[in-house]
């Protein structure tokens, strides 16, 4: 894997656009965590990190959820809360087992909206076959916290011999989505209201671990996977063209958009690629093992949309481009500012 | 173990007492996250949770931070945020290896405390011999947080054979802390000023893992461990008393309190048996081990002012006990107010 020269943080505040996923949260990552807490797992940059622990190999993962509202058609932060941290550890290649969950509560929350919560976060864990095993709860004063934050961590069991990541992915390789972009993402923003449009529109928060087990049967073919979430496809292809020294070249034409999602984009004037899925796969495979691949996807429910999007080029190095429908190319680059703030 | 009958949580919002680990924390855990997130683990109560992967033993815990100030005299949140996970796995008897951070930032916060609480973790992590192996960080509005919260998590190895709990507390069981009570939670609460009082106090935040590392080399004759943190000794101990159906009868003249968090405690009314401490170990051993128990934390730095402070009664189960030094005694009752909100 090539290793780009880390980014250097310039600002003396933080900014919303730190939390954004995009070039921002990169250079406060690259340019202030990674220095002060070095770690070779942490510089990894992974969906999780992987690790041994007495001989056996398991990926770690940490996830605090702010989103607003708590609650939003399709779901509420504990289901986001459970899946996306079951996800990080599915993408990784691990089987997910156990969740710690910890809440900063604000005076005043009302208890019924925390067991909702509570009761949510326990549905998605039944389904994604995990155990919240740990938690932890601290209240904070009225006016110190917008209701609930939760944050949940996640270990899980990666098979033996299973290796993914950036490093794998090579010229020719297949890019494929699980489902169509950007439901997430415009849920939460219509369920804020205030935008007077008359979408009906659902999360697709939903855990893709089975999704992730039925590539892992394909063996070396699977190069590398990544659930799209906060920045969407771009940002989470972008690292991957960063990380890999190569570029990703997607087909406008293959993206799979809904049309409420394309709707209500063109009034934001925002891009699907760049809204956060919450229970969508990426995965890089082998171009010979793309229709298996694409099968395999398309057999389970959370799948049936699945599609092949893009495919991996040697150049340039480090970028995504997009083949528009009218024979044009353009580069999706790193996201700047922050759209979408506090979307899960 | 008996099962005592579970708290009910009647209270219709949340109120600052349910983050202080007294009675109202008890019951919104037992009332609601156990009703709700149900799993044996969970059901434990522990520091940790003790669980399995791949024929390995393993801890894993989850804790946030929310102290106020963010500095104070001793240290951080940094060193809080990594002490205090570390902690949690050692006095479940593991080894701690691995922690994840999960960082909430208010919009405005300075880069500049940011890396200072990131190095200050950094610090702690290499004086705990744990790797931070994965971060996540959201930002949210100006207003809607106060400056920075941290989530840790970690995981920690089990050697074989550790078996640690109230169940295994018998009476005649000593209890002993590793040094003296309540200097965390009195120097933070003297950081945020206005209480006019002229003591020099520093947090006694450190990591335990060593102090329990060579009490656990004491084998069965080391029954539990616990770090008190929030509530301080009084509340670990009305845990321990409740979960094992025993008694804690504690000698009021062996209590290691210093001076000024003795005279500080008296100036604000609070009992230094409910102050936090965030680098203390309390341990049941048996009778005729604390001896050798005494010597092993007094042979190590953090443990020098090691004390034998109670013995285990069969009655009355569920209370915990204090002989005074006038031959009196009394019941530590479990906290209900929070005295002392947001000190870890």
């Amino acid at each position: 894997m090539s290793s780009p020269a880390r980014r250097r943080l310039r600002d003396e505040v933080v900014t919303l656009a730190h939390g954004a996923g995009g070039k921002a949260t990169r250079a406060l990552v690259e340019g202030l965590f990674l220095d002060e807490l070095a770690s070779p797992e942490l510089a990894e940059l992974g969906d999780a990190a992987l690790l041994e622990l007495g001989g056996e190999r398991l990926a770690f993962t940490t996830d605090s959820y702010v989103v607003t509202p708590l609650f939003f058609p399709g779901g509420s932060i504990g289901e986001l809360a459970v899946n996306g941290t079951v996800n990080d550890l599915a993408v990784a290649g691990a089987v997910p087992r156990y969740l710690t969950a910890g809440f900063v509560v604000e005076e005043g929350f009302p208890v019924a909206e925390l067991r909702a919560v509570a009761a949510a976060m326990a549905r998605a864990a039944r389904a994604a076959g995990v155990a919240v095993v740990a938690g932890d709860t601290k209240v904070v004063e009225r006016g110190k916290a917008d209701g609930l934050y939760v944050n949940t961590s996640g270990i899980g069991a990666l098979a033996p011999g299973v290796q993914l990541g950036p490093a794998r992915v090579a010229p020719g390789d297949r890019v494929l989505v699980s489902g169509s972009l950007g439901e997430h993402g415009m849920a939460v923003m219509i369920a804020r209201g205030g935008l007077a449009l008359e979408v009906e529109l659902e999360s697709d928060t939903a855990p893709v671990h089975e999704l992730a087990a039925s590539l892992l049967r394909l063996g070396p073919a699977l190069r590398f996977m990544r659930d799209p979430t906060r920045g969407g496809a771009a940002t989470a292809l972008n690292e991957l063209a960063s990380q890999a020294g190569l570029a990703v070249r997607l087909a406008e034409e293959a993206l799979p958009v809904g049309p409420a999602v394309a709707g209500a984009c063109e009034i934001l004037g925002i891009d699907p690629l760049y809204v956060a899925c919450e229970g969508r796969l990426l995965a890089v495979v082998a171009a010979e093992a793309a229709p298996e691949a694409l099968a395999a996807l398309r057999s389970h429910a959370l799948g049936a949309g699945a599609a092949e999007i893009g495919v991996i080029d040697a150049d340039p190095p480090g970028l995504v481009l997009l083949d528009t429908a009218l024979g044009g190319s353009r580069i999706v680059d790193v996201l700047v500012g922050d759209p979408l703030p506090r979307i899960c």
